[in-house]
């Protein structure tokens, strides 16, 4: 361990402790040991990254239920230099706690952050029918404001840490109404070589498509297809200039180190006036991505030298 | 007026007075005089129709700077038997509103919606930089919680059209981040003969992409653009059984008693595992929707007259 | 055997008898017993089926070496009203033949039509290095020419069926270069209901690309593969009126009574200024044509069925 | 004019003198004063090209009426080193000839080589009904036959050009049935770097097409539109050892020396399992290649540059 602060990284992450994005930066072995640095959104991370008051960011980035988080998204569209170095998961289980002594059927009003709310919205509706929300800024604070007295709801709708944190009692467990619900993460740093390709990684890219003509997105799938290269997400993303006008946040299987990706992202560039390229980065789940031996790295040499053949006028092989 | 409630007709709206919604509602003159239902949200306004409580629902579906409403787009693609007959625009400005004699320069806690708190972002960092924000439940909730005392907030973000219902004091108008926001709502009723084509037709669809093989976006596109009709919304949205599976809310132009729009609708419903059909209706702009020639009415009757002819063993014409 | 012409159907075939196309024209069994009228040359045939002199017309109309039969194919493409009821193939092998008591070694002249001399090319090149090339206008005049002396040859390239008609010496046999080469021919008659479909079908049309856009053979070919419909043939013609201006001869598999097919079929009418309808006919190899589920006919009745459903109000199934 | 043979060039060409071919190698002006070698068909002048008896060969490769010519198609895709440098454009128009002292209407048997008998078919119906055809080796043999008497036809189809090499009659002008007939004629040589590019160039490519898998057709396209490059020429030749296995051939607008033309022969080449690169060379219209700025050299080159900088590891500019 680092003898002193000077020498340390420091991660910024959505806090307080016992969120799901601590969670998710407990899986980072190197971020052991080092400054964790609490923040109240994912702006304010990744505004930390930029701004240089912290080496890495980890933030929310996809969910199995709400899809894209959309703040994440639109905050990386907008920072420059930002550069995803790794993908984590966390799996997404609920609790319903209350002060210590609270029962289950006394309670009324279920403080809860709008999204987990939405997440336990079928439990909730069958076991406290005749309950009301109220809004909470996050996973924690739901909790914490039941027992400070600063939300006069009598339950709170938590991760299943918070009892590592806060003396609450644990009203009921499981109560997501998705039992495989996972949250994606993504570590941010700022610019740098990517890290080395490990065979199972991922490239992501936010990419804006033209104005002046029909049939774009179609263009910018084929960006991808006609290299061989899978799609993981894709999501949409208004521009807000105006209706109709749309970003793509795009998650595709491979490397920028691979012959293929970095072909298709010189055709991305060519295509889009607006591409981000935000990083290469292993897989959460190690998977290795397979693909056809007509994209592999020597298809593209060959070809490569074949045009440099033909340019200086030499003889067929 | 009717005279008694029996002949009329009752419309649901995401309420109470005074809500962007609201102002959706006042836009359909055949909603004038009729029974407004305000419920809390936009589950409970589609279950109203779907359930017989009323003969139509008004909810907000795609806002220009957070893109579609995800939970509109999700109770659309989940119940059954709702058709869109309507579209409507409301310019989207807020107001920052205290109780009578709240100064400006006093407020430390903003009570707002989490949309609407983050619309308003910019204009809050400038000039209350060292507020903190209290989650509302909706537009009107906000302003109605520093009135009751039921919110320990000085100020509320709500709409405009706060002040026709709630005695409260404005003390900063347009305070949204983009001048140019608006907000597009659409009426929903139950199953029916769609409203007749005028020229100036969107059609909605949400369909679920086939697992089973790659490319899969781009046949689903190629369903319009082999048509030669445009899409004026694609809006990717999680199924939510598992990540990286999706279906597609997509607006086209056109109406269903075009020629080229039923038969992508039936390229659609051979190609996906699940379409729902959301309805034909007039666009709010009522801008013409404008195509080639080679995709009239005309050329696909004659080429379904051609075949038949073949088919029958009819000479060349 | 019919006891009077009044009642017996004529055929048209490229003669005189001893060609390949009477070889095609015996694999008919229908044919046997008719009328058999030998003409110089393919639109002659195709003259007597459109001006009502035959009942039908045999021609080939695809070879393995040479491919499409480029006046086999304008003349179908410019004539109308003819229909292709049935595709034979024939082994393509050629002998080399002279006058009794010829020898090889002293042949220095050889006659052959262009296209038969093309295809022993390898072979008289080195056993005949020193020959010549006399042309001919058929298979059969080349022999025809060494015996009746209006040909200076002394061997003429003939089908290996010229024995049987003519008393000529077998110099060489299986002269020719590829020993798998076949041809392809097709019995033509008027316009009429198709042929039932046997599960093993092949659909030809001719369609010529539009002229005012970019693009246009992608267009076509997708007409196809977005139904699932593989190609056998694909040959560009000259339209004639000036360079750079083609249609295509396209060989689909499938019957135009398959849903898909049909439907592709109204795609490339609405698509192209000139579709000719070739006919749907039974495969000469009685291949069954596979297909993905996806494009059986249940499929598109379905889906025919829901937007009939949606267009007259229905709820939702 | 060079003084010696040993310092000429040698062209080869379609004789004798008088033919279509020899009129497009009077279009090049290096061409005058050197040797002129006259051979009998385009096998033999490419032939030479390889083995070095010629420098360079003009050879007939398209005409309006019959399209591509076929021999000269699949001499190039068979024949490895050879490379087109130049494009000519002969108008085609036809002569009926005969000995001095022969009268049209006395005109029986018609000596034309098939191509041209084809070409003149309509006024000949109109004008001779009742003639036969004696087939001949090529335009010139044609009215060679007439006069030594090697031929038993009265009168021969021959270029205009006929007159100045040999004693014959003109019994007809323009006897052709398409007036604005045209034979598109290129000079080829052995390897070297490309003619520099004029901003009118034309690439020309044969291309295998991959065996394994359907809708490749579609693919190869695909290689040029996404390149915003257009095709002046597509033209199908059967590879030979099979039906329905097909090599294209293919004229391209621009310059392998443009960004774009190059990228799209690296995906040509990564596509096919066999590309010949026939060469980039001034077209014979010297109209020139239009194409987007989304194409333009600049963009490839900074796209380049882009991903070069993030593998770097570079901030973004």
């Amino acid at each position: 361990m680092p003898s002193d602060a000077a020498s340390r990284r420091t991660y910024s992450y959505l806090g307080p402790a016992g969120t799901f994005t601590e969670a998710a930066l407990e899986q980072v072995p190197e971020a052991r040991g080092q400054i964790w640095r609490p923040v109240h959104n994912v702006g304010e991370a990744l505004a930390d990254v930029a701004e240089g008051r912290s080496d890495a960011a980890m933030i929310a980035i996809e969910n199995s239920i709400d899809g894209g988080v959309s703040t994440a998204q639109d905050a990386l569209a907008r920072i420059p230099n930002l550069r995803i170095v790794g993908e984590y998961l966390v799996p997404v289980s609920f609790v319903l706690v209350g002060k210590p002594g609270q029962r289950l059927e006394d309670v009324q009003l279920v403080s809860a952050h709008p999204v987990a709310y939405a997440q336990c919205h079928r439990w909730l509706v069958e076991h406290l029918p005749g309950h009301q929300h109220v809004p909470a800024a996050s996973n924690v604070a739901s909790a914490v404001g039941i027992l400070d007295g600063s939300s006069s709801a009598e339950a709170a709708i938590a991760p299943p840490g918070i009892t590592a944190h806060h003396h609450v009692d644990v009203l009921a467990e499981n109560i997501g109404d998705n039992t495989n619900a996972v949250t994606r993460f993504v570590l941010v740093t700022g610019p740098g070589v990517p890290p080395a390709p490990t065979g199972a990684d991922k490239t992501s890219v936010i990419v804006e498509l033209p104005e002046d003509r029909a049939g774009t997105l179609l263009e910018l799938l084929e960006q991808f297809s006609t290299r061989g290269i899978n799609l993981s997400l894709i999501q949409s993303r208004p521009i807000g200039d105006a209706l109709g006008r749309y970003r793509f946040v795009i998650d595709a299987d491979g490397h920028i180190r691979d012959e293929r990706m970095a072909d298709a992202l010189m055709g991305l560039r060519r295509f889009s006036p607006n591409v981000v390229y935000l990083g290469s980065y292993p897989r959460a789940d190690r998977a290795i991505v397979h693909y056809s031996n007509r994209y592999s790295d020597e298809v593209f040499v060959e070809a490569r030298d074949w045009v440099r053949g033909l340019l200086s006028g030499e003889p067929d092989a």
